[in-house]
Order: structure tokens, then sequence, then C-alpha cells
């Protein structure tokens, strides 16, 4: 893996700044006879688009994908696919200030220090804006893996603030999820979120979130220790998400007040008798769900006057204005799909390619 | 990376099962011209060598690394590094039954599904033996970056079971860590876990543990966005380590809680006016401490009995007998800080390769 | 390295077909603070563009370069570099019959077989049009080399089927190279050559070239054994490049009759007394020059029918039509020097990586 | 690939120097389930190992390899597998004045500047000590091949200065060559050469040598374009061996010289009517035998004085005494078939990992 590579043998590359004329992507290695069109791609990306809901950023950006190869006769090919989007939505601006200020809470001053040149217009690379590639090539990968082995990927917002929903009650509703505009399973806690934000909006402040993730129909078998485990790419996939500060696996940070009778899952002929591992043992899937949380810190865009430095180490008030999510989590859900999407193609890949040759007849319980 | 590799410059590849006759790793791509010996890994092992208190396994091993290549008079050649440690205490033992079985909450059906083949003999590669390695290749960096960077790591227990210690507490002190049986640095915390420990063993159970990351002297710049920012590899490194399952940077989960207009870090001349990002900012460190925090799930290995199913499908009971560790989280302290320690060599190496041009004159705040 | 990327730190990965609306590259790795402009790029591109002269292919493109990040207020910012070159030429054609043949010497049998799929539109991804993407990306290399370390290259046609030209001999001139419609050093070789290649053209046949490479000015120390030596990765860039079949280095395939009296270089205090080596000891450039040669087959396109079965496995004959060069060894010339310079510039950033605080007072002696 | 890697999904890592206590390697992505034993990889290294003849080396090693993982019950386990050769025979030596000194054709000067340090004794890690491990894991890989796939490899020495053996006449007998001296085919060359080399030793020089690689049984469909052809991957790996100084696949330089009326290989329905592309079009296997041939320099280390500089960069004559081959290639030809292994089975992992799935009813003409 290279710095804005994912995978090694499904692997994303992509590039593009917030304000520069386009993001693309490369996917290589994807298998070939895919069927595969830029109407397959575009929903996925809709969901992640700016401007769904009062709670997303005021951006409007069309992001219409444009498949430039690797695609012929509605199949994929084998040879790369070059995925483009144009960025329609860059308003000229006045970055006056910003040009010669750190944002407390953003990436400036760590890539101003980096490289010695910062594209300063909204946040370069920096940007969120760069989470659509990998919405559009984790798309690909949930494509392919629904068709041929059956896994689907679902998340959702379980806490904004002081407010939770809690994904294995009664009252969560999966499928409630795509349609809200929190993404959130539960209906009262989307209620009081929503006039959380509301109000959140007005003191021109935002607030953090927790994502819960789920893959089903993982086979057995999926990962690579010692390193490369599935819990340790997911991990890593997870972490790279703009925003992202914590992560888990199964019942997480639980797991240091628990005791070994109590964690480790029985096996029975039925099935494992619970999922505290969250479906991985010794990094290696274990054909139960894939359970893991996510947190996102609260977005450092807000209208509040903050303090800082600037480019000479002077003190100074700055003001971030211009079109910013209250809550970043929300529309990072299609992004934690699309990532944990590109971490099992991957790892499928990986798979059969040392094990396509192992027979056995061990039980499989699920 | 490789799955038994670690690293893309500073590249660590290991190899061993638990009873084999050794265990052993290639690092490769250290830097030519550092002073090493043997005796400057040996007490980086010590410390993470299995027998050293009456709560970690009482396996004796001598652990006595050889260096085999890439050191000629004393110093680093920028050769590949051989190292191997010969397993000294491999019981001959009956696996009779654990042959044919799974036990709950180990490795043993994923890898049997995985590979059709599996190395029951004490857990094979999927035990916690391999962590020996990393421990081995993560004092090489250890000592290259105290000596040419003044970057130094240091973890902690920080929980076990339901006992805190608070390492931002004034009772907290780092200095008695490494003299810890339990590597915790608060007495009170100390004394009541080492009750609780006791007891467990005579339950013949286990328990999970929290443990404490931090790194001093990181300069600002480290990290490779968008995939491989330092805060994603590091999550990976630290998921990778044994029975770890949730890892967070910073404020961690709490940020799900917070609101932006707290969670930024002031910039000041003077330096961040607090450290919520746990330094990190982009993906990219900011000079400050680097903070993690890791959760290890209690051990599988207990001498109450567990369910399961054996190789025909059939349902069964399972006692693990053996040496094990009622709370691996302790022994897993070392492997913390050698796995931080792989991280930022690596990325060190990597920064330096593309941005080593890189001249400015922007304030450094730390 | 994976299929479509060369490079572990200059990372260039390319996409696109010969008749697919764009072909692209991104160049992942590319030191920030480089001045860099399509313009810069452009004149590299039009070296290897179709349609120079009567003796390549009358395919006519633009291929106007450009970039879509990567790149702010004029020079490189460190983040990963998008280019695109849209395909202007794609003539609507009746491939009807190639459809559904295998052309013998061509990559149609071969790519069938491995994928299940195949764009017969021009080749494809197999068709040569992707080295322009090599081209514009081994420009940056150039631009970066040439400006930070003073290294230049060069590559000139010593062969066109009978006639030779002699690169070390005095009647060989460099500096006509470039404005050579041969890309010839020898202007009687080139004269011959010229009346051989318009002889080709009638009889509707193509013939093979052998092309000599040069590097000067690289510093003693690139290259990284024992595997990716700097010889190694240069065969590898070079027989990668479309109809390669050979390649050597220094005296190459002579020294299979050379004596070691012969053949070792001698060092005095005022440099190597010869270069049988090419400017590489175990795998390490000597800051000699580094002397290379290839030979590109002929073109397997040619009007004459050829002999080839169907995808139903019946024997047929084939006329490839359409526009093609009779020797491709020629345009080959600014792929070889683009490869070349992505092979230096990775190997540069790997050696300083881990190689960045070596000091010594050995002599150099170039 | 990592400097001491080679292979992207067959990884094999090597350390090690001539005069240390051992060399070693892992390889990491064996499939599982492989019989392997040390009996069975033994007779590899025993074709390799000097001593066996008196035109190799008088070193005298038993090369007794050990597998220390990877291996349980007579199978691979899909584990990384250690593999341990010890040094018996590194007699002290008085290194005396070498230490400062340069050799002529070897790295002394190359790795010195690169590192900044260097193992003089033998050449450290530039000596061909190295290929042994490559042999090693060569032979993993051809056991597995010829097993699985039915791939089988051969090389012969097919020019020894003066004189030649063609490996397409009838005279030419692929049965002798294991058990010549020379690894040679043609009993005539054989006898020329042995004259001529007992005249070398006799007059304290070398000479150079060509060989031949032939591998039968290759499936099409293998090799991964653009970057990773399979005749690319073939040229890095042939030309990292020692001493390898040009590489060639079918025609090679003939090429140049070839009309496409000639040069293209046409399909039948009974097969490919001729080999000028030498078993790979587009970078993809045809199903033809895979045919390369490789040139090896002379030896460096010749008891004829030569002309050299030390340390200081004084002038200095040097004498290399020790144990040498007045011939490397001979020795060379079980390590062209130990690369060759390792890149037609990285390539036979990578390519199932992407098209495992493909179904087609092309006709196959091999």
């Amino acid at each position: 893996m290279a710095a804005n590579t994912w995978g090694e043998l499904f692997r994303v590359t992509t590039f593009g700044e917030s304000h520069g004329p386009a993001i693309g992507a490369i996917i290589d290695g994807c298998p070939p006879g895919l069927a595969l069109s830029e109407a397959d791609i575009q929903p996925f990306l809709d969901k992640r688009r700016p401007g769904q809901s009062r709670y997303t950023t005021a951006r409007r950006e069309a992001d219409q994908v444009q498949i430039l190869s690797g695609v012929f006769e509605g199949r994929t090919t084998g040879t790369p696919i070059g995925l483009l989007i144009h960025n329609t939505d860059q308003r000229s601006q006045d970055y006056g200030s910003i040009k010669d200020q750190f944002r407390p809470g953003h990436a400036d001053y760590t890539y101003a220090h980096k490289y010695g040149e910062r594209d300063y217009r909204g946040g370069g690379r920096s940007s969120a804006r760069e989470t659509a590639m990998r919405v559009a090539a984790g798309a690909v990968a949930q494509l392919y893996l629904a068709q041929r082995l059956g896994i689907t990927f679902r998340a959702a917002v379980t806490q904004i603030g002081p407010h939770h929903a809690d994904p294995t009650a009664a009252s969560f509703d999966w499928q409630r999820v795509p349609n809200s505009p929190l993404f959130c399973g539960d209906s009262d806690c989307e209620a009081a979120a929503a006039e959380y934000l509301k109000q959140l909006l007005k003191e021109g402040d935002s607030v953090g979130a927790r994502v819960r993730l789920e893959v089903l129909g993982v086979p057995v078998g999926l990962g690579e220790p010692v390193f490369d485990r599935l819990d340790a790419d997911l991990a890593k996939a997870l972490m790279s998400i703009n925003a992202v500060k914590a992560v888990s696996i199964g019942d997480g940070f639980a797991v240091a007040a628990q005791r070994g009778s109590e964690h480790r899952d029985a096996l029975t002929p039925a099935g494992f008798s619970s999922n505290h591992a969250g479906g991985v043992l010794g990094g290696i899937a274990t054909g139960q769900p894939l359970i893991a949380d996510v947190a996102f810190k609260p977005t450092s865009s807000i209208t509040q006057p903050g303090s800082t430095i600037d480019k000479n180490g002077n003190a100074c008030e700055i003001v971030t204005r211009g079109r910013h999510d209250p809550c970043v989590g929300i529309r990072g859900v299609p992004v934690v799909e699309a990532m944990a999407a590109l971490v099992i193609m991957d790892h499928w890949l990986r798979h059969r390619a040392q094990n396509a040759d192992v027979k056995h007849s061990l039980p499989t319980i699920g």
C-alpha cells in the first residue's frame, strides 16, 4: 500500500483536491466480467452527496461519476478502471486570511509543515471531498461482493452528542436507515438528534457521532495474519476516514472489563452462541456478522471564532466561513460502508490467491 | 505490506510457531551506522518474557535473541538484519483432544477453515509467542529513534477488569511503570488489580485490560495521507496485536459526545492549548505527544470448561490446560510500544524520502 | 508494485485503452516544491506523438495533457498528481472480423484467455497508446532529476533491420538525435534506414530496432540489492515497454565471451578506466554513465495477410488494416527515456530514505 | 517488492552475508497442503553447492537447509516458512589489505558509498553466497508448480568464452545437462570448454557464460500487464542474479533485424507455428515454452593483479586470493531456474486471485 492507494490486489488509488478541477480514482485488479456502468455506481455517491438534507453541507455537487476505462460492452475487462468526477461547485472565494492562518482542528498546520506547500482552498487534499472517490470505488467492490458472494454492508449513526441509539435493541430498525436524513435506525433518537442539530446550527457549533458497521455474509477464512488481520485492516481503513478517532471490533473497549468465561463465544453445532468477538478470531473471519464501531470527531469548521496562529507565528483569531456539516459523522456513513467493502474485497482476492486449492470437510457453523 | 511483513521502508517480516524449533524475523531497510548488539535488544525482550511474575504465564523461555546478519563490527550495515530466538521450552505434551476440537475464543476454527491445515500445538502461528519477534524488531526501531530523533515510547496498563488508573491524574507515575509487575502507574490500582487477579486464578478465569500508549518527541510532519495516515497505521499496528479489540486516538470514543468548540485544540505561539486530537491532525503528527488507547480481551485459555464442537461437528466440552496468563494485556504492554515504534520508524523513513528537500520558515509550536 | 503501478516511492499508476474516452495516470509521491505545469510536460509527449513523420503511424492525437491535481500555484504540493489525456482520434471503425479473430504477434489471444473479456478496439489496453502516460509521468521525473541532481537521459535508435549505428563511434552525434525523424545519431545510418523503411511500407511489412540508452550524472549509491538492484529494475522497466524483447547493461551479451582480466573496470584516482559494467556494480550505480541497450520487435500489424484462428478455433486469414508504424522502435525512444527516469527517480527516493544519515569521507571517482 | 523480498504473493525475503553465522529466508504466502521436507529442498541446493567440480570454487559448504516453521506433519500450513543454512566454512582469514581497498569489478566501492559501512569479509551481502537462499525458496516453488500444474524448469550453459552450444540443435541433449559438470547439453562444447577453463585456471583468469532457460507447461494467461508483464518480471528476476548483464526473451536482440512478416508467430488449430515470441505476447504467457537467455560476466576475483584505489583515494594494486569459480555462469544455472520458478509461482497466485471466476470456451492451442 502507498499513501494514496488502498489494497494489495483490489487496489484503489485516488487523487484530487477540494477545489481543483476534478477528483478521480483508478481501480486496479477488479475481476473481469462484472456488469458495471456509471448508473450502478451513482446511487452510492448520491447517498454521500452534500446538500441532501439541512444537516449536511449546502455545497451542491452533482458528483456525476464517469468511467474512463476498464469497462467494455457493459462488463469489466480486468484492466484498470479509471473514474472521474468533475468539481462543479468551486466557488471563487476570498481565502485571504485563511491562506496565512492555521485553522484549529484542521490539517493546515500539519500539511504546511510536512510538505512546505499547502493548497489552502477548502482544505485541499485534506478535505473530506476526497472520500467521494472512496465511495465510488467501494461501490464497485460492493457490487461484486453482493453478486458473487452475497456479502452485504450496512452502517448507521448510533450516537450524536448526547443522543444514542442501540443497534441491538428491538426499537432499532435497519430498514429505516437508508431513508433517514441522519442515517439513524431509531426514530426517537433521530428526532431528538435533529432538534439538537438545529440548536447547534444556531449556535454555530458542531458535534461528534458514533457509527455502527455490520457486514453480513462474510465467509469464514478471510484475513491474513499476523499483520494483515481482517480486523487490523478494517481498523486502518476506518481510521483513515477523515475525522475518525476510534475504532472497535465486537465488544470493543468493553472487553477490558470482561472475564474470559464471559467473553469467549461458544461454538455449537447450530452456530456460535454469541458474537462478542465481532466476527473475527485470530484476525480471520468466523463467518458471523462482522461488527465494528467508529467515532467521528465534531467538524472543526464552525462559525464560532477560534484562537490560532498565522504563518509568522503570531496569535490571531479565525472564523471559518463557508458551507459545513454540523456533524460530519452523518455523511461518514456511506464512507464507512465503502471502506469496509474495499477491505473485504481485497481480502477475498488475497484469500483465494493462497487458498484456492484448500479442500476439507470441516463443519461450517457460520 | 504482506501478511507477515510490517512496513514499507523499515520492513519487518516474521516467522515461527509456538512449538516449532525457533521464531525469527528479518528487518529490511534499517539505516546503516546504528550501533547494535544482541545486548541492546535483550532488555526489550526480557520485559515481555513470560515467567516474570505470578500474573503471567509460567512458561519459561530464555528468549535469547541472536543477530545473524546485517551487523558488522557493532554497527548496522544497511543489509537485512536476521534475528532468531530458539524455542527452548516446548514441552512435549498430549494434545490428543485439543487436536480435534476448536477452542472457543481461539483461532483454531478460523485457521482450520482458512488453510485446511492447523498446527494445533499451543496455537501454532496464532500464539502470542509470535509477538516476541515484534518486540525484538521494535527494539531496533526504538534504539534508532531515541538516538537519532529523541523519540521515546511508553505504555502502561490503565484498566484490569473493574480497576482503573487514570494516566492523566497526578497519582499516575510513569516512572514506576517499568518496575510494576502489572505495568501500572498507579499503586492503588495495581494493588487492587493484583488482588483481583489472584482471585481470578483461583477461579480459573481471566480478564481483559486497557493499555495507554504515549509517544513523546514525534516531529511534526510524520504521516502519509490519505490512506497511510499516522493514526490509521497506528490503528492497524495495534489492532494486529493478539487479543486487541479496540484502538482509539486522543479523546477516542468520547469525541462522539463533544462539540467542535470543545474538541478543536487551539494553536498559540506557546504551543497547542490542549491535545484532544492525540497528536494527529489530518493523519499527520502535530508534534504533540501521540496518545492512543487499546483494549485487550481476556485470555480465552482458562481452566473453566467450555462448550465447543469437534472437527466432525459434534458438540463437546473442552478444558484448556497449560500455562496461560490470566490477563494477556499485561504482557501486551511492550508489544504495544514495539508496534508503535515500527510505525513511527517506517513513517520517518517515508517522510524523509519524499520531503527531504522541504525548506520553510513556518513556526513550530510542538 | 502492482500490475499498473510503477515504483515504490515515486509511484505511477496508469489507466486507459486505445479507443476509450481518455487515458490517465496518477503520480503518488512526487516531492513537493517542484515547478510544474502542463507546458513543462507537453514537449516530452510531443516527442512520442504519432504523426510526427512518415515513419510513424498516421494516427493524429493532440495528446494534450491536463494536470488535475497535486499542483498549486505552479508547484507540486506533495499530493497525488492526476494526469489526463483525452483520446481525440478514435475513428469509429468496423472491427467486425478482428473482433472474433486473434491477430498473430498481438496480445489478442493472451488477453482473451486471461480475462475472458477483450476490448478488441485497437488492441484495447495492450495498445502502445498506453505508453503516452509513461512519457507524461517520466517527464515529471526527468524535470525533477535534471533540476535537483543534474541527471539527464538520452536514447537513440542504433539499429533498424540491417542498418546499424555505433553510439561509441566518432560519427555518432547525440546532438542530432532529437531532430532526427528516426532518432538516429548517425546520418549515414539514418539515410539508409529511411530508404529501407520506405521499401517496407510499400511491401506492407515492418522491422525491428535496437535502442541505446544513456543516463548521465547518476550519483554513486543508487540501487537496492539484492532483488531491487538498479540494473534489475531497469531491466524490468525496459522489458515492460510494448514490443521490447531484450535488455542488456554495459557490454551485455558480449560478456559471455570476455575474460575477467578484460571485463573488470579498473579504479584509478582519476576515475574508472573503462565502463564495461555500464555504470552498475553489485546492483548499485558507480557514478559512471548508465548504459543499456534494448531490442524492439517489428510491428505485428502489417498489411500482409497472416494466418490465425478465430474464437471458435477455426483457421482463418487476417489482414490488419489501420494506421501503424513500420518500426515501433522509433517511437519507443522517448518511452525508453521515460521508463529509465521513473527507475532513477524511485531509486533516488528509496536511497535517501534509508541512507540520508550516511556520512563518510570516501573518494568519489564518478 | 522490497530490496530483499521477491514477489507479491509468494514472497521470499532473504538475509545473510558470506561470512556471517548463517543465511536464511522466509517464504510468506506458500499455499497450504504442499508436502514438504528438508529432503525435498536439499537436492536443489546440492546442484548449486560449491565444490562439486574442479570448475567451481573449492569452498566446501554442506549447505544443509533447516525448515524452522510453516510445515507441520509434513505439509505446509500456509504460515511463513523459515529456512536457515549455517555457514560452516568461514575461514578466518587476513582481510588486511582488502579491507581498505575496492576490488575492481566487485561491489566494494558501491556498497561503501551507499551505506557508509561495508562487511568486507568475502563480499558480505554482495557475495553470490546469497543465491543459495534463492535456490532453496525456488525449490519450494518448483515442487508446487510441478505437482499442481505440471510446470517444469530447465536451464543449461550454452556459451563459455569462445565455445558455444546451440540449444535448438539436434546435438543438444537436455537429458545430459544435470549430470554435466558444466551444465552443458552438448558434449563437444563441454569438452572444449573444459579444456579452456583448465587453461584459464592456470592463467589465473576467468570467463563469462551464456545460459538458456526454458519453462515448459506454463498455462496461457500468466502475466500482469502493463508493468508486471511476465517477461518484465522475468527480466528483473534474472538480472537480479549476481553477475548477470543481459536478458532476452525468445529471439531476443535478433528481433532488431527481423521483419514483421517473419517474426509474428502464426496461430493454427494445431498450435503456434513457431515461437519467436518466446512464449509471451503482450506480457502474458501464450502457453508455449517460455524461452530466455542470460549472460553472466566473468568472475572479477582472479589471481591476476588489478589496479584500484584504496579508501583514501590512492592508487594501489590488488590481488584477490581465496577460492573462486573461473566461470560463475556455471553455478548460476540452478539460480536461473530458481528465479524463474519464483516468478511463475508468484504470477500463478496473482493470476488466480483476479481471474479465478473467468469462464470461457475459447480454443487453447498451447
